[in-house]
């Protein structure tokens, strides 16, 4: 045990934030000059920025262009610290965050712990399919996908290429719909020159959603073109389907038939991530905290929840608002002006969300978009002009001008090249780097002939 | 087992070329019109830049900046052929390689595996220590850098809070001399920032040199200016001193003296990497395989062997050439002009290297270059020119490029801002997130106080 005289010292409250996603980065940007001390604690040293995962795991980006260190992006704060650590539980009475590395005490806890990857359940779903919630998972993905063209090589077998080199895809939200529109990108303008001795003929897409349209929630006109140009893509969308099996190479869908492939990317679902420690009613459905107009959880004066993890039920959004980055942007910086208020004995503002739309992109060209405009109006454009907005947009929301500058890069270079040239396999992969066509004989086979 | 009927009909002789570093991708390129099938095994499906692992090591490059996926340099050659898998061993009289993926046959082998560390026998060093090899090295080496400052800041226990920040760094060659310098450089431009509360005097970095000099092999100028350099920028230079031992915590030098670290940077040697199947007698000491003048291994006809692992044992190089880039590139290019004339039953033209000189970069404008001029002659400089010819040879000599664009990038970035920006902590580290104080207590401490 260590004294906390120094602690003492330093006078001014403590806030404590878990997890430096959209909504933890943002509070910690706003409170600058908040008489406080801003502690944000996270398990990676870096901000991800989700909504690029997707072209991680497809060979569009790397890695470092879309991360940026915690202590890189703040490091001219002077009211901020760092500390990477996993957040084990919450101990509300003595007022401390129980962390992989110790104790840390707060006067004020923000939980912007974000969501992960729902599987409903289904354990062997979690076992054998692929995420992409967090960097760890894109790069695995990416791997993975470039390794099965490496196996694929290995055997003359059919079934045994075709569970390579076809993939299925759970969930027609954007993520979904993104990940299927980059793999035709990739089968149709760049693996057929990495592997000319593989017939991509072969190769199928399939991208499974149980409701009746894709990139539900947002307009029509945005849920029937993505379909159209999903088809134009040549994938084999399945609407009113769900997935009720996956064995790691077997899928059973509901209608009764049956896929056969070795990558499986579930993108069908996320849910909260919470701590241990608080009050179990403070938890809603989703496992998300269910928080008032000031982000303050059920039950506690002095916890925050921002967020994914946050439930703020307005008339309007009786469920919360939706999980991605702008309620998680807004709550953040809104939360970071509230703070002060609070310590300065004035009175809180509520929170109003501004909903500034939807967007997602299917490919080159190919994107849709819900904007809301100022009073209420929506504008809703696809194809060439929604796919530019797109772009412009997510290049100008990454963290860093490194990070801008690097993304708008390699874009540019892709849409010129046709390329995606982040091919390399670097870190884990899912599965050995051996396809044994017999798995009976135990003498070595002859790789499979080379074809001209 | 498969038929090899496809295989007989593509007709051509077999090159499997095991190796994918300068030599072998080097040969793979030259061949690229020969009537031959170029066959490249390599363990990853990309080509690593090696002389700049050091800045992956140091946050000064990011992977995909140094690396280059084999399928997409050569997806335009028609003769060329990719398998990803590890040779295990060679069947010289059957005329195939065993390799993690099956067998695969060929007509001309070339063994192009290059070098790996050498521990001299150390195990408890090979145990404890990192190298810089591979990226996979570099990768590791950098984010267990960046643990440790992040682990410096969960106690007040100055041993560990030292045995974190200091560094140790074995071997006085380029690599080390090269590491010593961005260590100094992280010390005095960018960790104080990102580190706010660590007291970076803690922060000693040491560099052990057997020899009387750094950079044996180069001028007594280069030597002079590297030692120059390095004190200047505060690492602390042993001369004459060897490692005896390190537990993993603390380094004894056959001074008698001890050192405290938890980081030792070995880059003190390398051997050849060689394949199992070869008459031993073809392999001398240091593990490289002994080859004559048109690069052939001794005792086989259509065995060869370039690079590190080759050793061809001229007149003024009675050890073979030095382990570095260009006899690897010149031998590989020679061979893959060889080859054709061996087919077509022309006299083959003997090796002859061409010793451009050696150059290593300390820090930003200082660098040590030993030109050798056409005619013989030596041009020797040290400082900014060096320094920008080291620059200007590294960024032409990456293979594609994307990779000289982004590392121009990047460098003009750290040039103007002082800054190593690729500090996420990505992939694999060393030890766990977690320094104990106390080894004995169960209770969970006090992170260390927050220091303004």
């Amino acid at each position: 045990m260590q004294d906390l005289a120094k602690l003492e010292d330093l006078g001014k409250p403590r806030v404590v934030i878990v997890g430096g996603g959209f909504a933890g980065l943002e509070l910690a940007k706003t409170l600058h000059d908040a008489p406080v001390q801003v502690v944000l604690i996270d398990k990676q040293n870096y901000h991800a920025f989700q909504p690029l995962l997707y072209q991680v795991a497809t060979a569009g980006l790397g890695a470092p262009d879309i991360v940026s260190p915690f202590r890189k992006i703040l490091n001219k704060q002077k009211n901020f610290y760092f500390r990477m650590a996993e957040v084990q539980s919450v101990d509300a009475e003595a007022q401390m965050v129980h962390t992989s590395i110790g104790l840390i005490k707060y006067d004020y806890l923000v939980i912007a712990t974000g969501a992960t990857t729902n599987y409903f359940g289904d354990e062997q779903m979690q076992h054998n399919a692929t995420a992409i919630k967090c960097l760890e998972d894109a790069i695995e993905l990416r791997n993975t996908v470039l390794s099965n063209f490496e196996k694929a090589l290995q055997t003359n077998d059919n079934e045994q290429i075709n569970s390579l080199l076809d993939f299925v895809i759970v969930g027609g939200g954007p993520t979904g719909v993104e990940v299927a529109g980059a793999l035709s990108e990739l089968r149709k303008h760049v693996f057929p020159y990495d592997y000319k001795e593989i017939d991509f003929k072969q190769m199928d897409i399939h991208l499974v959603q149980s409701g009746p349209v894709l990139l539900k929630g947002m307009s029509e006109e945005a849920s029937a073109k993505s379909l159209e140009y999903l088809k134009e893509y040549g994938v084999q969308v399945w609407l009113n389907v769900r997935v009720k099996s996956y064995d790691g190479y077997t899928v059973t869908l509901s209608n009764g038939q049956t896929l056969i492939t070795r990558t499986l990317i579930w993108a069908a679902g996320v849910k909260g991530a919470p701590i241990a420690g608080l009050k179990p009613e403070a938890l809603l459905k989703g496992n998300r905290y269910q928080v008032d107009a000031y982000s303050r959880v059920t039950g506690y004066e002095n916890i925050f929840a921002l967020g994914d993890i946050a439930a703020m039920q307005l008339p309007d959004y009786p469920e919360g608002h939706p999980m991605v980055a702008q309620p998680a942007l807004q709550q953040g910086q809104h939360l970071g002006k509230n703070l002060p208020r609070l310590l300065a004995g004035q009175p809180l503002e509520p929170f109003d969300y501004n909903d500034r739309g939807a967007m997602a992109t299917i490919g080159r060209n190919h994107a849709v978009a819900d904007v809301k405009l100022p009073g209420g109006k929506e504008y809703r454009t696809q194809g060439f002009f929604a796919w530019l907005m797109w772009t412009y947009v997510h290049v100008v929301s990454l963290v860093s001008f490194r990070n801008r500058f690097a993304v708008f890069l390699n874009w540019t270079w892709s849409y010129f090249s046709y390329d995606k040239g982040l091919r390399s396999i670097i870190g884990k992969t899912k599965d050995p780097l051996r396809v044994k066509v017999d798995e009976h004989s135990n003498e070595p086979e002859l790789v499979a002939p080379l074809k001209e």
